[in-house]
């Protein structure tokens, strides 16, 4: 549909200029040029020495300093046979039984995805003590490799900073304070995010503006404008978890019962050498339209990403082998923004294309 | 289309809530407060009580002030049969000779208006002494209607009153303050309007933030979102201008040469008695669809007015039979709420009401 594409043009010349890079600030913004410059306009940028007088910045390199600080505390961690959680994964069909797809009446077929492929899978998720997370997050990423038998990632997207981690409270900001002033609100929710550089995030998009603080290591984020969700393929996917077994050593993937389905990109932006040609046939307004935007947030950055941009995330490890962000989620403006949104995402992009041709536009003179 | 009618009442949900009418703020914003909540979500207010210091206020309503302190201006004064101006007019056929349509490479037929029809008609201009301008607004709008040979209205959208008028700049503020700070910019114009009850607006829309502060009298704006485009039936028309004779009194349409054509909201919102079921049959969208949001802005308020909103505008004169009002353009941001209001603009609305019905959404399995 050459309307779609020209959409998803003209939001890169308009967002990104001339340039084919994210935004870069030297120092914070004020509020209101944050605002006006990116908030606005739903623009990304990447602000440094924002964060320079953050206590984690040095102390969280330092591993005996977290053991100390949370030796008392309990956290969440979540592990994955391939650090890749919140992603699909394929489904034997005999673990479906049970799992009817959605009727027809609550779901169109392009949206429901075949039974006989892939769900949606949350990682294990088990709350211990700080300092034995932090050494499987080690032992299971480290350079023995014939001992990994899991990745492992302490995080929670439930404002655990504020929760689990209190006891590191003094480290940073409580808040962003030019966003808070310019959003008129403080977070609803702050996360911290401990892993190392086998975890990774599919595809997805939040409903929040998310300031995304790197404190060691570094992030690799793929952005696209929530303008090209067509290209995302976002089908209906039935829910799971891993479940991992400390005696065996082994996960199993569990459907949710009763049934749940979950909305989610189905593109995977670095397929392996033998799927790769199946995938970019699968989804080839991904692979063959615009580039995403690429960057990377390093420790001291400060990555703004703007709510319902779509995004996929990699990270390094620092020499300790370690990645540790903090991020601010505040609540998003439902605004026209989001209303143009919904009504692209609602528009059929074969249908439109087969009856907005320019053939059509000149063959029919009354349009209304 | 009912994706492109869930739209327009979603825009409505988002910028109005439970309410039907614009929001009225007592005291002027914060810039941070202005720019969070109308300029980004694009959303329209009337600020009371931001104006008061203004000494136009009070001396405006002394005509012999303006006539002194302006006794030696030249100004604008725009001429018109019937107080519209950038209106559509009835064309005759014999008028039209030497205007061949555009082509069909560069217009498609759903844009470009019948020849039959009409033409978009700009007033007659003549630069004049402002005593002399004041004294035609009064005689061509006065209550001996038996006089009345035309409506004269005191304006150019020239950043007048900044030149022309710029005997009034200790009057007003040369910029609104709040909003300059918000927007990060001065006004790109600033345009003073002195006229009486019969002039009035037709629909159309301006690519500028506008502030807009009336002095004397009333104005009665109907307002409608960019995301409402559909329902202007915005069509190609063919420029012309009045031209008023002196000596007969009367006006003659002349059609530019060559020809320049005019993209113009056909719809007339107070149509006749006589024409009302022709234009409701003619323009469904318009009239069937959700109400156009009304307001007032009297002498003292400022409506803020959005970027690329839809107006329409009446007024009504003060006991001196005056409406004298400054509006303030500032230059929009052209960020992903204008590429999603073209890509909006770019479709066909029947063709994608045949193409995305619910039975096609159903029997078409694959969509991408």
């Amino acid at each position: 549909m050459k309307e779609i594409e020209a959409l998803w043009n003209e939001v890169r010349d308009l967002s990104l200029g001339n340039s084919s890079r994210v935004e870069r600030l030297e120092s914070p913004p004020t509020p209101l040029e944050f605002l006006r410059g990116f908030v606005s306009p739903n623009k990304p940028c990447i602000i440094s020495n924002a964060i320079n007088h953050w206590p984690a910045l040095c102390s969280w390199t330092n591993h005996s300093y977290l053991m100390h600080v949370l030796s008392s505390s309990s956290v969440s961690l979540h592990l994955t046979p391939n650090g890749r959680a919140d992603a699909l994964v394929p489904l034997d069909n005999h673990e479906l039984q049970g799992a009817s797809p959605p009727s027809a009446s609550s779901f169109s077929p392009e949206t429901t995805a075949s039974s006989s492929s892939l769900c949606f899978t949350s990682a294990h998720v088990e709350r211990m003590p700080f300092p034995e997370a932090l050494s499987l997050i080690f032992s299971g990423g480290g350079d023995c490799s014939s001992n990994q038998r899991f990745v492992a990632y302490a995080q929670q997207q439930n404002d655990c900073f504020r929760s689990e981690y209190s006891a590191l409270a003094d480290d940073c900001d409580p808040h962003v304070p030019w966003a808070s002033e310019a959003l008129g609100c403080i977070p609803e929710a702050v996360n911290l995010w401990i892993g190392n550089q086998h975890s990774q995030t599919s595809f997805h998009k939040d409903h929040y503006e998310n300031l995304y603080a790197v404190v060691t290591g570094e992030k690799h984020f793929l952005l696209l404008p929530p303008s090209d969700v067509h290209r995302m393929y976002i089908r209906e996917y039935p829910a799971s978890h891993y479940r991992y077994s400390w005696d065996t050593g082994e996960f199993t993937l569990e459907l949710e019962k009763p049934t749940r389905y979950v909305p989610w990109c189905s593109v995977n932006p670095y397929p392996s050498p033998e799927t790769k040609d199946d995938e970019m046939s699968k989804f080839p307004l991904y692979f063959n339209g615009p580039e995403p935007l690429q960057c990377t947030v390093k420790a001291g950055e400060i990555l703004y990403l703007p709510s319902m941009w779509f995004h996929h995330v990699r990270q390094s490890s620092d020499e300790r082998g370690c990645t540790i962000a903090v991020n601010y989620w505040y609540d998003m403006q439902f605004d026209i923004k989001y209303a143009y949104f919904n009504f692209l995402q609602s528009l059929h992009y074969r249908s439109a294309l087969k009856s907005t041709s320019s053939e059509d536009l000149h063959e029919d003179s009354d349009i209304f």
